[in-house]
């Protein structure tokens, strides 16, 4: 069955899932001529309180930019976005140590989820090929009728809606891609952290002040687990407690309010302070699963196709979940372009490139995990990040740290993570060489870089 | 929410699912003193032809065996087995290639999959304490109220059960794991490989005469594909065609009924004048996928567990699928023994001993397809086989090879994994001396293969 002859640019579009993705894809369409309907499961945010402890904020990188710049809304999102120039370690005697993110000026932003969402559906709604439609729940996609069954949850009520072409931005828990699981040698996996995640507060200071320096993204590192902290714009801070759910230091072997204390003044002194409604935000707030998905194909006879986390959820260690779904829509409308009006070439192409750089972006999203939770506490890995460092503005055409292909560029993710492997081996030949900074001038040291350049150019 | 006091061995259990691991379990179960009701979503398959093109036949090997020891039914099963001693290798022109699967007697059986479930089934509907219930479809299970929703498929009626302790053995697409992949952090994945496979017969020559050697599991290696076949006891053979769904040699490729024959004479050209029926059969059987699922955890709450395929479906390539589902009913078996009326503790144990072997065996399953289409046809590779064995026959303490552990040993899987690794290491080290047979008594090579066993002891 194919669907009824349109127009290329005059076919309704639906849209299942209105949050982040979703109302950036809606609007990319609708700048092509479409008319969108997106259904979205929750209440409108615009009119909502943030959900109780939910009030997340997202690190905004060059790729995300790129997408926001594609609408023109850059500008309006940089207003209220927090440059983080570096990393800020915190070890357990309160001292603390940086690393830079990346060259000067280089910085990833803070941005509130929340905040972000209101934006972009405020400018979906402005937008006269728009429709917006909360409360919708999609209980059932028939891929064979191309029919949705969606229940208002205001009313109870349920109806069924025909779609043209239907775009699944609805998330890591996608009912689009639970249709997609039960065809024909659908591959799919769902893999869950033995981590938890609990969202806490640094409070602001008098008048407003931030109480740390808020231009780093703030680290805790402890081996096997760790606290992070992103400044908001009212001078608090968004901490997340990365913990394991079980053993000996879990979730689990924190069970009273005494236990919390107790814990936390001894692993993060300087932090506890700043916290003072840590006891009820510990109880209160929820504990939530840390999840990668992985599925193929993303699409469906050219009618279907599952956009951002619903193709590809990622844990959030690399901050690079939001950017790889805004990623998503520029590649999309790249394509959308380049084979107009042919949405089964679109769609097929669209799954075939941007497969291979979601399973690496969700390798590097768990890596990154260890690097954060230990490594950076680690001084013989802050030297080597120095170094590296180094290289980089030694020869600027030929190395760039992975940490900034992935951050400042627009490099594919799998070509970025095959780049940053052979740059680690190369780390691992020249380390055992280098013991200072200044080890890096010394004559044996650049005999060996120079030769490791030429092999690599 | 904690089941009923009953005595341990009165608990009245539920098994969802009568295939081969479902009935077996039936028996090892009511043999303790419970009351088992088994609930199979088809007709009872007794009173059934068996469905089209679907004549399976398997392997048994020792694992099953001994499963099936459990029960004192090993000899009926023995008495309509055919014993397959070696590989039996077709090459395009004609030639056999023999390899042997074990030492002298070692040998794998064909059994016919309907035949052994029916044996099954009598053995249970004779027995005082189990109940069949056929036409039975799991709707949906409810984990929290331990609620099962049934539909009776020759009434359509629905009815709601509820159970004590629950047992899912309804394979691959299990509907009992269906309702744990929605509990928290449950891990599940389904894989599918790019090749589908078609079921096609070799028939009895004049007098029920097999027409190939039926001591052999014949192979038909042709690099990226293969057709095997395996004898059944009325002279016929089962053949099963492994192939690419798509791309120039594939399914999608043989449309016509001309395209079939001709790729068929081709390629297997001694085995076309034994298939008679191959275009009606290769036009009517369906062409079916081969998945790979893991998942984890297996239980819930000490009141749920998986068994066989629902928790571990393999590819067939291996001939352990059966085996390993038979395997757990024994591993299960000894853990009620040890922690009797304790079934927290023995589904926690079960899940947590049986799950690194069974995800070993899903390795070396897909390992062996492409041993199976394509290694086995490369005489330097049965070279090595041979060589291993004069190893194995000169240090029988010290070498079994990978398939006999898995195939004729009770060692647990992941270890057979491990264990074959370290051996194929050694191979790679000893085979560039070997050129012929005779070159393993030389000197030079006795001395490497001393050296390797003192390192691996």
């Amino acid at each position: 069955m194919s669907a009824p002859a349109f127009a290329a640019s005059s076919e309704p579009l639906t849209i299942i899932g209105g949050g982040l993705v979703g109302s950036l894809l809606a609007l990319y369409l609708a700048r092509r001529g479409h008319q969108v309907a997106i259904y979205e499961r929750r209440p409108d945010p615009r009119y909502q309180e943030a959900a109780e402890g939910r009030s997340i904020n997202l690190a905004l990188s060059d790729r995300g930019w790129r997408a926001l710049e594609g609408i023109g809304v850059q500008d309006d999102v940089r207003r209220v976005a927090l440059p983080l120039y570096k990393r800020a370690m915190h070890s357990i005697d309160g001292q603390l140590t940086y690393q830079a993110y990346g060259r000067e000026n280089q910085a990833i932003y803070s941005v509130s989820r929340d905040g972000l969402n209101r934006t972009l559906l405020d400018l979906a709604e402005a937008h006269p090929n728009i429709t917006l439609h909360f409360n919708q729940r999609c209980l059932e996609v028939d891929l064979h009728q191309r029919q949705l069954t969606m229940r208002d949850t205001t009313t109870q009520q349920t109806h069924v809606l025909t779609y043209h072409r239907l775009f699944g931005t609805d998330g890591a828990f996608s009912a689009v891609r639970g249709a997609m699981q039960k065809t024909e040698r659908f591959n799919y996996s769902q893999s869950y952290l033995e981590y938890g995640y609990k969202e806490l507060q640094i409070v602001a200071g008098t008048a407003g002040k931030w109480q740390l320096d808020k231009e780093a993204l703030h680290i805790w590192p402890r081996g096997q687990y760790m606290m992070i902290a992103l400044p908001n714009l009212d001078g608090s801070f968004n901490c997340t407690l990365f913990f394991p759910y079980e053993g000996e230091t879990s979730f689990a072997a924190l069970q009273t309010p005494a236990q919390v204390q107790a814990f936390f003044e001894r692993v993060f002194p300087d932090a506890v302070p700043l916290m003072p409604n840590l006891l009820p935000e510990f109880a209160q707030h929820p504990t939530s699963s840390l999840v990668t998905v992985r599925c193929y194909p993303w699409s469906y006879q050219g009618e279907v196709v599952l956009i951002g986390d619903a193709s590809h959820a990622i844990v959030p260690f690399y901050g690079q979940g939001m950017n790889a779904g805004f990623e998503d829509c520029t590649v999309l409308d790249q394509l959308l372009t380049e084979f107009a009006g042919d949405w089964d070439t679109v769609f097929a192409e669209f799954q075939r490139r941007r497969k291979p750089d979601a399973d690496a972006m969700a390798d590097l999203a768990v890596y990154n995990f260890q690097e954060m939770r230990d490594r950076v506490a680690d001084p013989r890995f802050l030297l080597q990040k120095k170094i590296e460092s180094k290289i980089s503005a030694q020869y600027p055409d030929q190395w760039l740290p992975l940490y900034s292909q992935v951050t400042f560029s627009h490099t594919p993710y799998a070509e970025a993570l095959a780049n940053g492997t052979r740059q680690e081996q190369i780390m691992q030949r020249l380390m055992p060489l280098i013991h200072t900074e200044a080890d890096y001038d010394t004559p044996a040291v650049q005999a060996l870089v120079q030769q490791e350049m030429a092999q690599l150019a």
